[in-house]
């Protein structure tokens, strides 16, 4: 089963990569953007699903730094991803 | 509006965090995990989401290298984070 894990930098954790795309967007043109986090996504095929939150503390994530969440895009019965539109409804 | 971002390596593209977590896990224990792919995760808060698009294509994304999908959490109506669980059914 396909699995996807969210990884991102814990509040108060500093994110320079964050920082880095947040001020570089403005300088193309971009404004209104308030709040970049830059983490990591992982997705894989995982026989066993309740193994994936073992591997996360174990692998995967930091925990000392870092909160994951996960998905199961095929569980959740339709797709998750927008695709690059605007949001729907 | 909260968008996340979801960037992976292209299919056939070289992914050595990937290849890196695969060889890892069976080495803790876990077996049964095929097909690891390593990407990026931005979250971020956007006034205007129909300037998305152009931000992934002119700085968040390689688009050589890279393919995204965006998500909507708040549009979507519901959390898309199933957590650190099994998946639902």
């Amino acid at each position: 089963m396909r699995a996807r894990v969210l990884v991102r930098p814990k509040a108060g954790i500093l994110d320079p990569q964050g920082v880095a795309v947040q001020r570089a967007l403005p300088a193309l043109g971009f404004e209104g953007v308030a709040d970049v986090n830059v983490g990591r996504l992982i997705e894989l095929d995982v026989e066993d699903p309740s193994q994936l939150e073992a591997m996360c503390e174990k692998l995967l994530v930091n925990p000392l730094i870092e909160d994951y969440s996960i998905q199961w895009p095929e569980a959740d019965g339709r797709s998750q991803d927008a695709g690059p539109h605007a949001p729907r409804g």
